[in-house]
Parts: C-alpha cells; structure tokens; sequence
C-alpha cells in the first residue's frame, strides 16, 4: 500500500508517517534510524556563544534554473549562520507538505539537501514533517533553523559600518530573484539566468581570519535586494552610504530581463552573494579573498560610507547625479525564496 | 498606508515587511528593537551537551477550546526538548502567513506565544516571516525550533524501557485532539472539552532530579496519540508493554465525544502530557511528583513493561482480555498540530 503521492495519513504520526520517514526522509537527510531517534538531537555544545537563526522558504516555483527550494533551505541558513561571524554546524528541518505533491519531488528536494547540507559542512540534525490538505498548502514549505558557533570573539553587526568603510559584494546582484521569476512566469530568455544559491561559510571564514579587526559588517541581501539591505545596515550604523553605479556588478542576461520587466536590479533577491564593509586600507585584500572563491569571482567594491548621519543611501549615477534610494516598497517580487 | 489584513507586500522584505515587525511582532516576541536586530541570534552557550528540536505548527481551526496555534507551538517546543532531559532555553519562530489573515488574529496569536514563552521560562530569540498568497497556505502556519541544555549526564531516550519498568502518563487522554475536533466541526458538547496544551518543563525537571536513575524514559504523546506513542516505545526498546484499561485516565467530555464519533482516545494527540516509564520502586513517588504540578493532578500509573521482546504494545480490557494495539493507521485526525 506505498503511495506515490503525499496523502494526508502521511502526516497522522502513525504507520503512514513512519513509512514516509523510513522509506524516504531518513535515508536522505539522516544517519540516524528511526528505531534511534528521540524529540531532540542531542550535541556537542562547542561552548563560547552560540548564533541560532531560522528561516522559512515557500519560493514559488520549487524547481528552478540552478536549484530548488531543497538547496536554497540549506544555504539560506548556513548565510545567515555565516553573516553573524558565526561557523554554522547543526540544521534542523521542517517539512509542510501539501496532499498530492509527487514523492519523486519531496525527494529531489531532499536530495539537494543532503548534497548542500554536505558542501557547505553542516549536519541536519532534527526534523518534522506535517501535511495540510490540497490547496491549504503549495507543494512544499521548509523551515530550517541553524546553530553555529564562533571561533573569534569579535561582533559582527549591522550597527558596525563606519566612516570610510568601503563597501563589497561578492558578486553580480539578482541572479537568484530572476532565475525565480523566468521559471514562476515561464519567460524565454535569450541566455537563461541560473540562480546564485550557494553557501558562503567557507568565504566568510576567510574574511574572519585574514581582515580580522577590518572586518565591520556582513550581510546577505536576500529579499529586497542589495538595496534594501545596505539601507538597513545604513540605519542601524547611523551613516550614509554612497554606491556607484557603473561599479555594480550585473550580468547582461539579468540586466536584459529587468529592462523588460522594468525591474531594477538593486532591489532584486540574491542566495549565493554577501555585502562586507571593510576598512580601506583593507578594501583590495577583501575582495582578493573573496576572488578567490568560486562564489567571489565577480566580487567588487561598489561604494563607500561617505558619512555619519541618519541612515541614507545615495546612487551616483552613470552620468554623475545623486539619486536616494529606499527600501523596497510593495512586493516586486513575492516568493522568491 | 496601514492595513488590517496581510498584503502579499508583507513578505517581501522591504518597507511593509518592515512595519510588520515594528508594529505587530517585534513588540510582541522580542525585547530586541529591528534597529539593532541581525540575521542571527547571538547566544551564551551553556556549554556540555545540547538539545536541539523543531516542529511546525498547521493546526486547523488556529482558535480552538484552551489555546491556539501560537501557544501550542511555544509549548510543544517546550515539552519535545523536555522530554529529551533538557531544559528548554531558546526558541525560534518561523511564522507562514496568508495573504488577507486579519492582523488582529495574528496579534493575538502572537500574544499567546508571549505568554506561553514567559511561563515556560524560555526566550524567543530569532525569527522569520514570510506570506504566501490566498489558497497557498491555510491563515498562520508557524514552526519552532528549540534549544535546551542539560544539567545532568544522563541519556533519557525511547530506548530506555526496562522489564518492570512502571508506565505513568501525566493525566487524562485526548483532551488536545478532541477540542480541536470539536473546534473544526462544529460539534455542540454538552460538557466543553479544553485542550491540554501546557509546558512539562518545569514537571520533568522535578522528575529528572528527584528519581535520578529510575526515570527510563520521557515522551509526550502528541500525534498518534498515547498508543502510538508507546508503540514507538516498545519498539525502540525491544520490550513488550501491557497497559490496564481500568486505570487510563480519560475525562467524561472525552470519553462522551469519542464514543459519539467511533474514535478512541488512546489514539487522540494529547499537547500538555507525558508518559514516563519508571523503574517500579519509584513509581509511587513519580506519581507523587506529577501530581504536585498542575498540569499532572490526574496523573495515573497504566501499566507496566511485561517482557523482553519484539515490541509489542497489549491493552488488558476492563473485562480481562488482551487486546493488541498497534500505531495509528491512516488519518484519524489530521491537522490536530
């Protein structure tokens, strides 16, 4: 009586749940049989600070050029371990399945799962699986939560911009956002855009460890785009920050499609790509490291902290003029992750 | 601008994702003003060992008799890294919100999760939101995650049981999945049934220091109810179990709403009880113990661990029979969580 697609049963915490654990979740996301498993992981506590942070993902559609809604789960929270300073270690998983999702997919997307909880070096601990009837869900919902732990004693804080700091990204802005919305709206493009998705951890620790005390803010700008991000960062900090456009990495292929969508880049969602305030005389070194790294080659510094104030973000433009920028208004682009 | 429902634009990170959190979650879950809040929570870890868990909530109706989804999701956080022999320190909130939810049930939800945080003595450290639109999800979905630490060195796993083990559940059967039932259908009782959802945290730190090694194992007997449960028990285990249908603690209202529906309450998910398996010289003073909190004034010993072996689970009737009792099949009840 094996079904090939989600019932509700699946989620009764009886026989069904059991089979659905045995015969497809365990075996993907776990080393631990079911015969050993108990409501809580029990681990090492590596002491010091912990960082712990969760994240929801209900991106629309879940199989995308470049990933799916399993990978994305993963590296979404491994970044933000990652953001905090912190070295991600443990994930948890919760699973919303909607009745009538085809298994073969609920185990592809277990599959990039497992495969980015391994590239990224982090173990998926505890989970949770609940199934809501047709057309009370979508398909699938993945909550991951994550703990890290820190091998520095430093802060690193939205609030730690200062005068000067330069301003990087690790790479070309929007990929993630477009290649999301070309598979939601079935758009044919010329060259197709793959999203960013990718964990950051590795970079991160390099930027810890070599810029040491040069290292001020990290942060992923993930829903609201680069723009919305360095506005948030801006206040928090206290400062204004100046971005030159004509530095703003953007591949043809995203900046051909935002043309046509009359979508600005800047505000468009990234997974794979961080935002570092460096010092300047440690501006060159930052992104040398970040080049380093396969998701750093088109790294660049794309602006600077022009001032102590209330929180502004300036655009000089490609001919010269100053334009403000806010954050995000309305939704221009819902689900994205 | 302001809205009083949920607007796609809620979720999209930017200007009214950010008013949602000033205005309606922030002040509600956390002390930690969005000024000065970054992608992940930073922590003091207890160091030792940690528990780590997640659940996610999909409870339908969201209000029912006794509680709603938001302090259901703060206690069953709460009662899983119990259960494991951990005090529960740390949550996170990951909320999935529907397009067109009145901001005011949301208020209220988020109110519940406040108080139940507050009295269970955990703190909500890190969240995330996100809104799907109108039929992709089902008003409020919420998942939490969970850490706990341990102030002892021993293991209290499903695999614990002992031949001769005493088996004590906390109280009456059912009283969870029969109000959220009732809520759903509509039903009129002639007796209100309410559910039980409440933290075991403060019980089962009584238990851990009080009984030392006689405490086996913990586990609360959420979905499938107190049979499944110890199905699962038995299982883990090798032991067979026999429990002793006179002394199962079940209400009048229960007893009445599942007779009325060809349901059986050792199959019903309890939300503020726990089974424990004690070895049978301390059975009486666990008993003792449970009875001190108010969640445990009904607690009753049911049975006992009969025998090294395969995982068997009999219930002798009140008429002397033995009657086999296996998981939960299919869906009795759906969406009780």
């Amino acid at each position: 009586m094996k079904s090939d697609i989600i019932l509700l049963g699946h989620g009764s915490g009886g026989k069904l749940s059991h089979q659905l654990l045995d015969d497809v979740i365990i075996p993907r996301l776990s080393g631990v049989a079911q015969k050993d498993q108990n409501d809580a992981a029990v681990l090492t506590s590596p002491g010091g600070r912990l960082a712990f942070t969760t994240d929801s993902y209900v991106v629309d559609p879940i199989f995308f050029a470049g990933g799916n809604i399993g990978d994305l789960a993963v590296n979404g929270t491994v970044n933000d371990l990652a953001m905090a300073g912190a070295r991600p270690l443990y994930l948890s998983v919760g699973l919303i399945l909607e009745e009538g999702l085809p298994i073969s997919e609920l185990e592809q997307v277990l599959d990039s799962m497992k495969a980015a909880a391994a590239a990224a070096d982090v173990r998926i601990v505890t989970g949770d699986t609940k199934v809501v009837p047709r057309g009370k869900g979508d398909r699938i919902f993945i909550n991951t939560a994550g703990i890290g732990t820190f091998e520095h004693d430093r802060e690193i804080l939205g609030s730690g911009a200062r005068p000067g700091d330069r301003i990087l990204v690790s790479g070309t802005l929007g990929d993630h956002g477009m290649a999301v919305l070309a598979g939601r709206e079935g758009l044919e493009l010329q060259s197709p855009i793959e999203s960013d998705s990718a964990p950051l951890n590795f970079m991160v620790a390099d930027l810890l460890s070599e810029l040491g005390d040069a290292l001020h803010v990290l942060r992923d700008p993930t829903r609201g785009g680069v723009a919305t991000t360095l506005k948030e960062i801006a206040l928090q900090s206290d400062v204004d920050l100046t971005l030159e456009e004509t530095q703003l990495p953007v591949s043809d292929a995203v900046r051909g499609a935002c043309a046509i969508l009359g979508l600005d880049p800047l505000f468009v969602a990234n997974e794979g790509k961080l935002l570092a305030f460096v010092a300047p005389q440690q501006s060159e070194a930052a992104l040398q490291i970040m080049r380093r790294h396969p998701a750093g080659r088109q790294a660049a510094i794309i602006g600077e902290v022009t001032g102590q104030s209330a929180g502004k973000v300036f655009l000089r433009t490609a001919i010269g003029g100053l334009r403000s920028i806010e954050m995000l208004a309305g939704e221009q682009l819902p689900r994205i992750c």
